[in-house]
């Protein structure tokens, strides 16, 4: 489990806020790990050795996991125990229930002894408002991830409307930033959504934002940096296919691994720009 | 898989648009089931028993199952094999995400030679817009259950913000229903709702709603049918604890049949008031 403080301490001392998306589909990763007990978790066992030192956080998309019923599920349990405690563990999950079903959601994902899992962060919808949260933040250090403004080309329809309380995605920051602290609160913002970070950092001044987007989905890094980021940097950037899948021959694990350092030092780059490192 | 045709016929033959949810809780279901192998899968196949001519659907809350972790999962697998084929399934996981993502749940849920399930249906949160709807409806004859106006406090945060398309949930009707017909999409309206399902009816005057709350959340079944009750029903009112937890003694079947049955008369009544049966 990592602390805001935590966080920002790997930030400076990896030089790096790349998350790592393990959307992990058998599909495309090399042939040659199906001959494994667990391919799924073979995959992403060398993808994670492959570039821990390079990134702060992994997240494991929940879907793809569910998707191949109980082997998926045993893949996602075994991956969670296998993530490295100095980078923060989110489960991309995108829950959202009345009060006492988002209790079990955080049972199956915060909870070893129960769902097996321990993560230390969970990415949630907003629609039903603050009891579909506030059972996550009962877990003392979790985190919750709250969507905000996303990347698809869906987020037109409702994230945008003008609301009595600013556009739907501003109540939705607003509202949240009420329910816990900074050290408790992230968002997540596409990063295809560039000067958009700007009015978002009027609401969201100092929380993290965890930004999907940059690479298969086509934003910029750059841009990102430049209207996202804080003085303690405040960003957490996703990449998962430009990564995980940027070989699938027996090379996975370095093609992978330079992928990464590339964002690294992209990352690199802006963290110095704005004096952080 | 129940078409609208089918379900509207089984509500006629039935006299009931009860949809029993499966919310099951180890802490919670007699203590005696305990002892069998799997516990959680023993108590719904007697619950289904005592109720299939009662309801025409069933809908595990996916909550409760991840809760439990991998034997949970056996669970949810093992009911969805288990429930009758007369009842619509619907699995309560108010899953919501970009587009490939959100193809990995409907996998997960509607196609068995990849999650082993094959539920008629899954309720959806709207909150990333239509491309996390589309991918379900891919699936032909599967229903996708939107979230519209849940029975929450926490609907009163963002769902009835106005906003240029109207009210949030309003603007989450017409945009679903541009999507697919009302063979495809119904819609969560909680039953605490009362005389907002007139306003409902506007919106969507032939879609089947999905209507929880009546029962452990206080709502009125005859306030519900008063205003949300079409010449073809166009109800499914789910109830969970009230049913399933009737007693929690060896009788605990024969009690969720009686509570069932109960609320089944006065659907009857409704059904008849309403000239439809």
């Amino acid at each position: 489990m990592l602390s805001r403080q935590q966080l920002i301490s790997q930030i400076k001392q990896k030089k790096s806020f790349l998350c790592v998306g393990l959307d992990t589909d058998l599909d495309k990763i090399p042939a040659f790990l199906l001959d494994y007990p667990d391919p799924i978790l073979e995959f992403n066992k060398r993808i994670i050795d492959a570039t821990q030192d390079l990134c702060v956080a992994y997240k494991p998309n929940a879907a793809f996991y569910e998707s191949y019923g109980v082997k998926g599920l045993h893949a996602l349990i075994a991956t969670n125990k296998y993530l490295p405690k100095d980078c923060l563990s989110i489960i991309d999950a995108k829950r959202g229930d009345i009060g006492n079903t988002s209790d079990r959601y955080a049972r199956a994902f915060f909870d070893e002894s129960a769902g097996g899992m321990n993560f230390d962060a969970i990415t949630i919808t907003p629609y039903m408002g603050h009891d579909s949260i506030t059972p996550y933040l009962a877990y003392e250090g979790k985190w919750v991830v709250i969507l905000a403004l996303t990347s698809s080309v869906g987020s037109h329809d409702f994230q945008y409307l003008q609301t009595n309380e600013g556009l739907l995605y501003e109540a939705v920051i607003k509202k949240a930033n009420t329910l816990a602290g900074n050290d408790r609160i992230m968002f997540v913002v596409g990063a295809t959504k560039g000067a958009e970070f700007e009015n978002i950092r009027k609401h969201a001044p100092n929380n993290f934002l965890l930004v999907p987007g940059v690479g298969a989905q086509g934003g910029s890094l750059e841009e990102v940096c430049h209207y996202g980021m804080t003085s303690e940097c405040g960003l957490l950037v996703n990449a998962s296919r430009s990564i995980i899948y940027a070989s699938n021959g027996t090379d996975f694990a370095e093609a992978a691994r330079a992928e990464a350092q590339s964002l690294q030092q992209q990352m690199q780059v802006e963290l110095e720009k704005a004096g952080i490192v």
